[in-house]
C-alpha cells in the first residue's frame, strides 16, 4: 500500500473510534429521554461523560494531528471535492477546533447536560422554574466558558453560532433577522386582525395509539426508511443516529390534538432522511453527518411544512387520515382541514407554531441567547424577561412558565447559545431549496397528489443528502440553489401560500 | 488523606470507569435484543467490541496492578468482610484474571456474539441452523481459545464453568449432576406415567396488552422496583444492569399460552432484586453484582418457583387473574389452575420446561458443551445429536431445530462453555435458601397466602442480596444457609410438591 494511503486508513481507524464513542453517547441519550427508569439518572450522567471525554482525548490524539500533517500534499493533490481531500479537510478543521477544549470539559458539560435534563424533565411538567435555575446557572457558566476557548471573537455567541451554522455569527444573524421581522411583520399583523380560522377539528379526542401508527404510516409513506430506524415517545421530539444503518426519530402525542405528533413525525423525519441519505463509506467519519443546524433545519422544515402542509399532499393523504379517524374527520372537508392546519395564530408553543408566527418565537430565543451570554440579561430575570418580551411580540402573556421559558430543552441538556437560530435558517433554505428542485423537476407538485415523493427525495439525496459534511453550508446552499442564502423565495412561498388562505 | 486511603480512591475511580464501560455494552445489548432496527447491527457489533476492548484495557492497566499490590497491608490490617478489604481481594481475583485474557481477543468475541446474536435472531424462527452453523463454529473455537488462555486445567471445561460459578469445574458438576440425576430420574418416570394433567385453561387465548399489564403487576408485587427497573418484549427474556439504580428486565408473549410472560417475568425479576439488592456503594465495583451464575439462578428461581408456582401465591394472585382475564378464568377453579401451572410433562422447551424435567434439559446442555469442548461433538453433528440425546433422555423427538438446537440465546451469543450448569445449581440453592429463610421466619408461607413478600425479600437481601460479590459462592452458601451445597432440600421440596399434586 502506498505510503498516504496506509495513512490515510489509520487516520480513518482513529477517526472510527472517535465516531463510535460518540454514537454510543447519543445511545445513551436516546435511552435517558424515552426510556429510562428515575433511578438510572445519576449513573447515566457519569457515562455520558465518560463517552464525550473520551471521544474528545482520542480525537485530539497528537497522532491525528500528525496524520492529518503528513496527508497535507496528498490532500492538496485531489480535486477538492474528492471523498479523501474532503475527509482530510474537515477532520483537520474538526481537530483543530477539537483542540481548544479540554477533554475534561466536555465530560463536565456533557454529565452537566444529562443531570439538567433530568431535572427539566421533572420541572415543566411542575411549571417549577426554580428547580433547574441552578442548573441553567450552571449552563450559562460553561457555555461562556466553552466560547472564551475561541479567544478572538466579535461576540461571545460567535464561536457557539459558529459551532452550528459555519460561516454565521451574532451580527450576520441579527442582520439577516431584522431583514426578515421587517417582511414577516406587517403579514402577521395582516393575518391576525382577521377572524381566526375554525380548527376545532384537530382538537377532538384522537387516542394514542391511532396517532402512533398514523403518524408512523406517513413518514413511510415519506420515504422515512423503517429498516434502518423507528419512532419512540418522549418528552420533546428529536432525531438521533448511531450509525448510518441506525437513525431513529422520536415522538409525542396529545389526545386532544392530532398535529402535535403527525407534524412533528414530518419534522424529524426530515432530520432523519438527510442522515439515512448520507453516503454510506462516510459511516462514523466527520462527513458523516448533516452539514450545520440550518440545513439540517431546512430538510425537516421542508418535509413538514412546504410537503407536510400542503394542498397537493393532504388530496392524497386526507382520505387515508379520515380513513383512520372517521369518527372525528368524515364530517370535516379537506376545505375545512387545510386551513386548519395551516391556521396563523398569536400562541405560545414553538414548536406548535404556525409557518408564520415560527420565526418570531426563533429570534426571540436567539435575542436571549446572545443577551444571556454577553450578560445584559440575567438567568434570574429570564422568566420574567420571557413573559415581557412574549407580550410584546405576541400581544399575549403566558400563563406560566411551563409553556413559558421551560417549554424548550434545547438550554437544559446542552449549551445556552448557537441554538436557535438554525430553526429560521432552516426556514429560508427550505423554500430555496425547494424552489431549486422544481426548477429541475416542475412536476414535483403532481406527483406530491399522488404520494409519490422520490422525485423531490431523490434530488435532496443527490444534492444535498449524499454529501454529508463533505461541503461547508455556504458551500452546499450555493451548489444546490446556484445562490448564496436569501431570503426572497421563502417570502415568496409565505406570500403565496398564506395570501391564498388569508386576504394579505 | 491518609497513604492507603488515597490509593484506595485511586483505585476505585479506576474501577469505575470499567464498570460503566462495561454497562454502557449492557445497554448496546438491551438496545440490540429489544428496539434495535436491522440496519444498526453491524456498527452494533462493532461499538459493542469497541467497549469490552476498552473496559478491558483500562482494567489491565498496570497502575492497577500496583494500586492492588500497594494495598496489601491496608487489605491485610482489615478484618475479610469489611467492605474495603473485600474490594481489594475482589478486585485482585478478577484483575488476575483478566490480565490473561489480551483486550483484542475481547473485543473480537464480543463483535462475534453481536453478529451471530443477529443471526440467530433471524435463523431460528426461520428454523435454519444453517445460518448459524459458521458462527458456532467460530464461537466454538473463540471459546477453547479463551479456556486456552488459562493453561493449568483438569479439562478445558473448567476455567469456563470457573468463570459462572467459582469453584466449580466439569469434574465436581459432572459428580453432582449423576447425582441429582438418580433421584430425578424415577420422579420424572413415575409422574409421566400417570395421566396428564389438564393445562388447557393456561392455552386459551390471552391478548398480549393484558399479559404483559398483569405480568408487571405481579413482580410489582413481589418486590421488583419500578423506578430503578422496567420491563420491555425481546426474543429471549433476560435481565440486564447499567447501573444499581437501572436493573432491567425483558419479557415475551405467547398470545396462546400465559405461562411464559408470566413465569418468565417472575424468573428475571428473581435476577433483578439480587442485582437492586446490592449495597448501593458498591456501584460500579467489582463488588456490585450477584456473585454466581447458581447463586443468581438461585434467587429467579426461588421466585419463580417455589413462591410464583406455589398454592400459597395463588391463594393470594389467582383472583387477581382472573379479574384480568375473566372470560378466560372465570370458569376455572384454584383447584384446577394450580397442577396446570405445576404440570410435569416431557417437552421440547427448557424455558417452558417444569420445575421436576428442568434439570434434564440442563444436563443435556452442559454435557454437549463439555463435549463440544473437548473435540468429542463437533458442532455440523450438533442437531443431530441434540434429537439423538433428546429422545434418549426425553422418550420424545424434537419436530426442528427451532425448538432443539436453536431454542437458547447462549451458545449464539456468547461463548460455549459455563453457560447452563447454573441453572440446575440455582434450583438446587433455590430450595437450600428457602430453607434457611424459613427457619428464621416460618411465618414467610402465610404471608405469601396475603400476598405480602416482604419477609422473604429482607431475609434474602440481608443474607445474599445487599453483599454482592463480597463472598464468593460457596462462602455465601455457607454463610446464609449454615451448610455447603446440598441437594437434599431441593430433592425433599420436589418429593413435598410434586407428591402432593402426583402419587410418588
Amino acid at each position: 500500500m502506498a505510503k498516504p494511503e496506509k495513512k490515510l486508513q489509520d487516520l480513518k481507524t482513529r477517526l472510527l473510534e472517535v465516531g463510535d464513542l460518540n454514537h454510543i453517547n447519543a445511545l445513551l441519550g436516546w435511552d435517558q429521554t424515552t426510556y429510562m427508569p428515575p433511578g438510572g439518572a445519576e449513573a447515566r450522567g457519569r457515562q455520558s461523560a465518560l463517552m464525550a471525554r473520551m471521544a474528545q482525548e482520542k480525537f485530539i490524539d497528537k497522532k491525528i494531528g500528525k496524520l492529518l500533517d503528513d496527508l497535507r500534499s496528498y490532500e492538496e493533490s485531489l480535486p477538492y471535492d474528492s471523498d479523501d481531500a474532503s475527509l482530510i479537510r474537515v477532520s483537520r478543521r474538526e481537530y483543530e477546533r477539537a483542540l481548544k477544549v479540554p477533554p475534561e470539559f466536555i465530560g463536565e458539560l456533557s454529565e452537566h447536560g444529562a443531570m439538567s435534563y433530568q431535572a427539566w424533565a421533572e420541572a415543566r411538567p411542575a411549571n417549577d422554574f426554580s428547580r433547574v435555575r441552578a442548573n441553567l446557572e450552571k449552563t450559562l457558566e460553561l457555555s461562556r466558558k466553552l466560547a472564551d476557548f475561541f479567544g478572538d471573537y466579535e461576540h461571545i455567541a460567535d464561536p457557539l453560532i459558529d459551532f452550528a451554522d459555519y460561516g454565521m455569527k451574532a451580527s450576520t444573524v441579527r442582520a439577516l433577522f431584522a431583514d426578515l421581522r421587517d417582511q414577516l411583520v406587517p403579514i402577521v399583523r395582516s393575518i391576525t386582525s382577521q377572524p381566526p380560522v375554525d380548527d376545532s377539528a384537530l382538537h377532538k379526542r384522537y387516542p394514542e395509539a391511532e396517532q402512533l401508527s398514523f403518524g408512523a404510516e406517513v413518514v413511510k409513506q415519506l420515504g422515512y426508511d423503517f429498516s434502518r430506524g423507528r419512532i419512540d415517545k418522549t418528552h420533546h421530539p428529536f432525531m438521533t443516529k448511531f450509525s448510518l444503518g441506525d437513525v431513529r426519530i422520536t415522538t409525542r402525542v396529545k389526545e386532544n390534538y392530532l398535529g402535535d405528533c403527525l407534524f412533528s413525525n414530518m419534522h424529524e423525519a426530515g432530520h432523519a432522511m438527510y442522515e439515512q441519505g448520507i453516503d454510506m463509506s462516510y459511516e462514523g467519519m466527520p462527513l458523516g453527518g448533516g452539514t450545520s443546524a440550518g440545513v439540517h433545519e431546512s430538510q425537516s422544515r421542508l418535509w413538514e411544512n412546504i410537503v407536510g402542509r400542503s394542498r397537493g399532499f393532504w388530496e392524497y393523504m386526507y382520505p387515508k387520515l379520515q380513513a383512520h379517524f372517521p369518527e372525528q374527520l368524515n364530517s370535516v372537508s379537506l376545505d375545512e382541514f387545510y386551513p386548519a392546519i395551516n391556521k396563523v395564530e398569536k400562541s405560545l408553543i414553538r414548536t406548535e407554531a404556525d409557518e408564520v408566527t415560527y420565526n418570531l418565537h426563533v429570534m426571540l430565543r436567539f435575542d436571549f441567547e446572545v443577551q444571556l451570554l454577553e450578560g445584559s440579561l440575567s438567568i434570574r430575570d429570564l422568566p420574567e424577561a420571557w413573559h415581557e418580551r412574549f407580550e410584546h411580540d405576541f400581544g399575549i402573556v403566558p400563563p406560566d412558565d411551563k409553556d413559558g421559558v421551560l417549554q424548550d430543552v434545547h438550554w437544559y441538556a446542552g449549551v445556552i447559545g448557537g441554538s436557535f437560530q438554525g430553526y429560521t435558517l432552516g426556514n429560508i433554505l427550505s423554500a430555496q431549496f425547494y424552489n431549486a428542485a422544481l426548477k429541475v423537476h416542475p412536476e414535483i407538485p403532481d406527483e406530491m397528489n399522488q404520494g409519490k415523493f422520490s422525485t423531490l427525495h431523490g434530488w435532496l439525496r443527490e444534492n444535498i443528502y449524499r454529501h454529508g459534511s463533505k461541503f461547508t453550508a455556504p458551500e452546499i446552499i450555493e451548489r444546490a440553489s446556484g445562490s448564496a442564502l436569501t431570503i426572497e423565495p421563502y417570502i415568496n412561498y409565505l406570500k403565496t401560500k398564506y395570501g391564498a388562505l388569508y386576504a394579505l
